[in-house]
């Protein structure tokens, strides 16, 4: 006996590579390529201003925060709840929501972290196939379960489910939660959140990390019915009554605030049309592409191996993402960076595929 | 059958209040009355200056915070571990490290949180009862056990063990992993840090929250052999890839190193210099008082209930704290503040206790 033995063994999630060097075009964690709104360094710095203010603890509630988010997305303030980044969010909703025998249900190809966090939790899981185009059946998630996730847009397949076959599979589950989670929502899709309102069994995540361009900032959210976000919130206060920093506060409420939401649309109108012109050249390089909702493109060759692709791009450093897992392990994961990022991409590419 | 049924429920711990508004005297929740080492004020202003750096993801291994940390404490970097604050580090250790059917040994008085995580993920614990005059009964933590647990000092008691006696019971557990839990270290006690070289099962927590005065910043660190670190490792990145802002690890990597050290060690000097004279003051009020190695006192009066004394005060919009619990619940934890924030409440007690 020895004390490795009491140690919960996991195989963690492991996130896309964070070169740092000049000259990179990095094009492998969906990352906007745009700076967030001026009101983010206007945050940064009146907390510098404020520094003392660090030495007291953050408001447990985050309520400037979940008030922003409430009043910009038109919802109850008790109905709203947030983390570090989504991650953190999903994370405390697997633990708290999926407490049965019964088998979550996802799709098999779907963000990973799914099954990571299922098997962290010991949370009985079963992986639903999407359909050969990569779209996901709807009908397949009315069988019983403990619960189910669904990523929409899908990633990495960016593929945008509509909202009736959403609310299928809502309405076809009243004894189960089920998550919609819409990191890419932005880009395209139509959000559930309208739903919230109409079942209680809901929830709808979301992030700043990716239209909002604060990745480095780790604020993640929740919509649902007070019922459901108090559940949460329990969970939550269970782990750490203190997950938002101060700074994180200031600068997700500044954010939220509408004061700086043409510049939100003028970057996401920005990325959505670097990725129609995308589609096209990626084409004639002799890509296949699938149908994009979000801000990047899941894409593979007909001639050439994806990873043999996503080796030479390295070489070149370009980082894109590459899966080496069953049914997409010839398929790339291509954010959508700023055009001239996008044109050195194609220029590498021509001669990768020459 | 209802979705609520598969819901994990649980009772949250609750985290001291946070009155907001002038003329309140804040001694409720261990802050530091001090401002953080001015290197916070740079940190901010450098992220606010860099603030298009933010739609980047932080480095998920937050080297320059971890790297910063190990050069000031003399280990290595693969030693350290970093989280939300403690009590994230802490929610990670315990999901970590007591998968057991035997019970978690921790004091029946100490950290209320330990209990909540026990629960939050059904690890089976045992309360060992402090002695009658509140110190720990080392021995009694050799019996078979799926852990131990201990805050020393201990919170709320305020109370030293030795580092001989915290020896005996890391020793005594070669077969379980013993997390001693020093988020007031800093205030009079020895560390346990030098014995991570020496016992492998040994974790070491701190914090940034107290004596560097950034409860704000949400920092909390663990140290302990590589082997235990790369454990803990699995299951945060299991849990969330990126736990770390940018503007935290920015923060850190400079409150961490050693240019600030000479402020940090004269604002500890000041607190341990205004407790030892509130130690006077408090006995000369009639008052009882545990002997503190931390940033607060645990007291309580002859003739008046604690409940009293508190409600008497917070009416007088001073704020300590009061804990409705067996055994202590004729206590009140009092933080120690400024000199001038200590006669308010002197003051105020000489009219309460009239």
């Amino acid at each position: 006996m020895n004390w490795e033995e009491k140690v919960r063994k996991v195989v963690p999630y492991v996130p896309g590579e964070q070169p740092t060097g000049s000259g990179i075009v990095k094009l492998n964690t969906n990352e906007n390529p745009y700076p967030p709104a001026p009101g983010v360094a206007d945050a940064l710095r009146s907390m510098a201003n404020d520094y003392d203010e660090m030495r007291r603890y953050p408001d447990p509630d985050a309520a400037s925060l979940t008030q922003a988010l409430a009043d910009h997305y038109g919802v109850k303030e008790d109905q709203v709840f947030v983390g570090v980044g989504s991650d953190d969010v999903l994370a405390m909703s697997f633990l708290t929501f999926f407490d049965s025998d019964k088998p979550l249900l996802f799709p098999d190809i779907t963000y990973s972290f799914y099954e990571v966090w299922a098997k962290l939790f010991r949370i009985p899981h079963k992986k639903m196939p999407l359909r050969c185009d990569f779209t996901i059946d709807p009908e397949a998630y009315l069988e019983p379960n403990g619960g189910v996730i669904i990523a929409n847009p899908n990633a990495p397949t960016s593929i945008y489910l509509d909202l009736d076959s959403i609310e299928k599979i809502v309405a076809g589950n009243p004894d189960s939660v089920v998550i919609i989670d819409e990191a890419y929502i932005d880009f395209g899709g139509k959000s559930a959140l309208p739903l919230i309102n109409k079942y209680e069994n809901l929830l709808v995540v979301q992030t700043f990390s990716k239209s909002r361009s604060l990745a480095g900032a780790r604020i993640g959210m929740a919509f649902g019915s007070a019922k459901i976000i108090s559940y949460l919130k329990d969970v939550k206060f269970s782990f750490n009554s203190y997950t938002m920093s101060q700074d994180a506060i200031r600068i997700g409420a500044a954010v939220a605030s509408l004061s700086d939401e043409s510049y939100f649309s003028d970057v996401t109108n920005r990325i959505v049309k670097t990725r129609e012109e995308a589609v096209e050249r990626f084409k004639a390089l002799g890509f296949s592409v699938l149908p994009s909702a979000t801000n990047f493109l899941f894409v593979s060759h007909s001639d050439r191996n994806a990873s043999d692709i996503y080796n030479a791009l390295k070489e070149k450093n370009i980082y894109v993402r590459y899966f080496n897992s069953p049914r997409i392990d010839n398929h790339l994961r291509i954010t959508i960076g700023t055009p001239e990022e996008m044109e050195k991409l194609y220029n590498a590419l021509q001669e990768v595929l020459k």
